[in-house]
């Protein structure tokens, strides 16, 4: 995929979308407003940590490319935002994280009983927005998704025998957890293009969104904290079993695979330990495992494009299935 | 109200619906299915700490009273109950409690981060519930309704501060995390009725509701554990500022107040302490006071049944007012 030549930037991929997204901000501020100023103050750090907008450049890029014209796009690309964001802070809340995009994350901030309603609150602003916009069909798809978000935390949360954990229970994680999200972003762009626009993006925003959740669970082995805004290694040290150690283990030796059980049982396992077993999982070949599973789904997703015209917005999709999984942050 | 007779049991009130009361829990069953064994495990839990199905009661009797002959009755009984259910297990998981109905709470049973994610799986649960009956009208009032609860949850926790809290602000907090539920189950029941039901059905809730609660805040200072199933004092123990002891305060001398202010300056204040601030809220009026406000509140709901058709249903709705004031538990 990649030819070595400067890499794809998010801002390339946001060209064809960038009045649209201009909007999106104030879009997301206009539905989360409130009243009750501790819960404005809750909102301005939430709007302050403003993330990339890469869902919403999902789907205003997939409502150009599908041709839906829409005239509801910008507030479902921020409702889309809204979604992930009441994702993240319950995320925060149930992970204990200190650190998200470089900032205090709202538990940290505040505590964890503000991040949990909070994260309801957000939730459930997102429901009374798609109502108002008085269509069921992206109420449908967004409590399909957001649904299978909770299944993908909750198997996260208990995965009772690590050390078998297969690849086949990895990649339902990362669908239901992560792509499920991005297929509904690029999906609910095109509910208004011909349904089979619609079904390819939806397609081609599960395959996106695995090769991007994989190039992440990469990052927490490879980059470091100044780079990711979050503590480096943080999965490992939570026990995480992510595709790297999952396909690392295949290759193990009894030696290597006691480290890794080591480790799974020690709770807060110190960082020499962590950094012995990132070595081991490299040597494994977990990484390049990993790499190459990633570089396989960016190569389906590709091919769902084919069905949609030429249009610069197809192209910058096909650009943000590069930026997935080559990112470094 | 109460005439000093044998009072008024569930039992009685739920009488006219009886027959699809017994539908509700196999249809709340259906709704919160999972395949992924361990949420299974957890609605398992869920569903033997079945509680009283007041707001089901309610909607099914408000359908019944205003003649709204609505095929989804059930489903929306159900669905009403589900949002209750989520809602006390993020409760439950900010307040820290361990028991609920005399049983462990999911936080104390499995973890704060179950609780976490299993209040969003119940949530988006009611919601794909919602979108299924095709119909925008009760996602609007559920959606309105949920977002208020989480407002009042914040406004529970930001008492800043709590010796000069005024009742109007208890009003605000117990109308938007206790009311709004039972004045959307009472409309909601009668959406396929006259505007004029409807509208009279949602006020009868919230007055019905502020009365229930400030009945809960009550027993919170009368009621022993072995009757309530929880903790007694643990609004006063976690420094919660209810209607007894806000009346109370603007009756209270120095001495009194003083007292009270070390309550609230205590994090874990002992049982002895807590004994005294009980005694003295007592002598300074305060239980009185917050049941006169019950029964003025019970008295406004009884009055907005007037515009509805003398049947069983209305009977029972009126006695649910007794209920809801004079309850024990």
């Amino acid at each position: 995929m990649s030819q070595q030549v400067a890499p794809v930037t998010l801002r390339d991929i946001q060209r064809p979308v960038a009045a649209e997204l201009e909007r999106v901000a104030a879009e997301l501020r206009r539905i989360i407003a409130a009243d009750f100023p501790f819960i404005a103050e809750v909102n301005e750090h939430l709007l302050r940590m403003k993330g990339k907008l890469f869902r919403p450049t999902l789907l205003l890029l997939s409502h150009q490319a599908a041709g839906a014209e829409d005239p509801r796009a910008v507030t479902l690309a921020a409702v889309v935002e809204l979604i992930h964001l009441a994702t993240l802070v319950h995320d925060d809340s149930v992970d204990h994280s200190v650190l998200r995009r470089g900032m205090p994350t709202i538990n940290a901030l505040f505590s964890h009983q503000v991040a949990v309603i909070m994260g309801d609150y957000l939730y459930s602003r997102a429901i009374i927005e798609l109502v108002r916009l008085d269509d069921l069909e992206p109420l449908r798809v967004f409590a399909r998704v957001t649904n299978e978000m909770t299944i993908g935390e909750m198997r996260q949360l208990e995965a009772h025998d690590k050390l078998a954990y297969a690849e086949a229970e990895y990649d339902e994680l990362i669908r239901a957890k992560t792509a499920s999200l991005l297929s509904a972003a690029c999906e609910i762009g095109a509910l208004r293009a011909p349904d089979a626009y619609r079904a390819a993006l939806a397609r081609f925003g599960m395959r996106l969104g695995m090769a991007f959740q994989i190039a992440d669970d990469l990052l927490d082995y490879t980059a470091p904290e100044a780079v990711t805004g979050k503590p480096s290694a943080l999965d490992l040290k939570e026990h995480k079993m992510t595709l790297p150690l999952i396909a690392a283990l295949g290759a193990m030796g009894p030696t290597d695979r006691r480290l890794v059980a080591e480790l799974l049982a020690t709770p807060e396992p110190s960082e020499a330990l962590v950094a012995d077993v990132i070595r081991r999982v490299t040597a494994a070949g977990g990484l390049d495992a990993a790499r190459r599973r990633a570089v396989e789904l960016a190569q389906q997703a590709e091919a769902e494009l084919e069905l949609l015209p030429p249009t610069p917005a197809r192209d910058a999709l096909r650009d943000s299935i590069e930026y997935a999984v080559e990112r470094r942050s």
